[in-house]
């Protein structure tokens, strides 16, 4: 299931996505109209935390709306909405990955580093598909992307076995890990230069566990102006999805609605010779397989 | 005026010390009872977000139940109470300066940093007063302690002028910003190392900046087992209270109820030859001039 947040005039809502159709079902509306289920999360991230219960539930409502007379009244375009990221603001900071691919680390001038390296980036920077972000030049001249797969916890946990990662996943969606390089290596902590406002957006989709059985091995590229600059696979991590939630849970309790970043594949800006960094006007794109498309414009 | 946040029976209350007595009001309870105020803050953090406003609510609340005619109704002794952090859950991580003292950075083996080090801790190991915190020993050999002034936001801003830095602080309190210091370095990144389960008691009170009117000037000591270990002074800090609220808001937006922890002293226990980690069985009081005494427990 596609899941997306989106604004319907004053209304922030949730739904997924209309199978075949640019559309989107409004569950909260059918819960609401058609009386299916008692009680319903009004929120997607209180959804979030009952996990693939909550998806069956969506699932019925759904139903309950195609089954009825009036299934029209309860979808809205995607020309009719606003894009919200599917969850735009995480329980605590953005949890994520520094180097986990090879190639990136290289890049870096770094080698790949031996124990995961796990920084935070401010919940108050996640915005949506399609946003407008500026490049920050009062602040940096070499405002980065770094196209990532980002796992949604579902579950609370804390020292979470690896062979039970999964069970903690609620799904995926995509994250542009946006980055002032000079911020960032100047101040030796990564936490600023990683935080300016919008460096998250995230979206456009948040795809539940269900329909990626394997999310190792994804494409993703990133393209900027139609220019492809990454072009990795996600089977290509140095510590894998399970690997990354069993070890950053040996040390922070995680919660429902936890966004965790897992890296970039190499051929981000800071990569090239000379660097090629964000200027405003660009448009910046993250594909992964099975997920979609997140689309950032620079200004 | 010394706020502290605690459970009586089954309400999480907040409320300001009795003066000279050992004892708090509950303010909510004089709210709802005596009908003083049409409206107030159910919970501390939104309260914070009112400013000095909430403040001299608070005060007419006190006044009101004084000159009741069953002032002692609105008391709870700290012997019925149960402490809680004054803000047990910051909006986003805990904001951190790292190496802001200079005989700390040099006790730890470095420079004193050319630009502000900022790091975060999550959330989730907030813990107050009294608090009983394992050393984790499955986890790390080299658990340490932190004696901290922490400030508390009490105004949403970014890019705030220094000259104005002190219109965005609400209050000040006292943190342990316990480390793990094997974690810290051998991640690169200080995120893990600092947020290990109950990494950060804070309290006891929240005092409101109108008692503390020269925040750069308060004695800071540290003890274990009443061996005094840090014996600084805020004064020493290396970039100021007013320059780190600049410094930090010109990358990331700051919120009511975030809590920015402005570095620790010389004296830690990796400062020592050998070093003095803690172990089960210690107490750390970290007290500070006008705010109090905070004690943690390690097990």
């Amino acid at each position: 299931m596609k899941l997306l947040s989106f604004r319907y005039g004053e209304k922030e809502c949730f739904g997924p996505k209309v199978k075949k159709e640019e559309a989107v079902w409004d569950v909260l509306e059918i819960q609401q109209q058609l009386e299916v289920l008692p009680s319903f999360p009004a929120q997607l991230i209180e959804g979030i935390a009952q996990g693939m219960e909550f998806v069956e539930q969506v699932r019925k409502l759904v139903e309950a709306a195609s089954q009825s007379d009036r299934p029209e009244d309860f979808k809205h375009s995607y020309s009719e909405i606003e894009w919200l990221a599917p969850i735009s603001r995480t329980p605590k900071n953005i949890i994520a990955i520094g180097k986990n691919y090879a190639d990136h680390a290289k890049e870096m001038g770094a080698e790949a580093p031996e124990n995961l390296v796990v920084f935070t980036k401010a919940p108050n920077c996640i915005v949506p598909d399609e946003a407008t972000v500026p490049v920050h030049s009062e602040l940096t001249d070499s405002y980065d992307y770094e196209g990532e797969l980002a796992v949604v916890i579902g579950k609370a946990g804390k020292s979470i076995p690896k062979q039970l990662a999964y069970d903690y996943v609620f799904g995926y969606t995509i994250a542009n890990d946006l980055t002032a390089r000079d911020i960032q290596s100047k101040h030796q902590q990564f936490f600023l230069g990683k935080s300016l406002e919008g460096s998250c957006p995230m979206g456009p989709y948040l795809v539940t566990k269900d329909e990626i059985p394997e999310a190792q091995n994804l494409s993703i590229v990133t393209k900027v102006n139609d220019e492809v600059r990454q072009n990795g696979n996600t089977e290509d991590m140095i510590r894998r999805v399970d690997d990354i939630i069993a070890e950053v849970s040996k040390y922070v309790a995680l919660e429902p609605g936890d966004v965790i970043l897992t890296g970039t594949p190499a051929g981000v800006g800071k990569g090239f010779n000379p660097p090629k960094f964000l200027k405003a006007g660009d448009t910046v794109k993250v594909s992964i397989e099975s997920i979609g498309t997140l689309v950032t414009h620079l200004s």
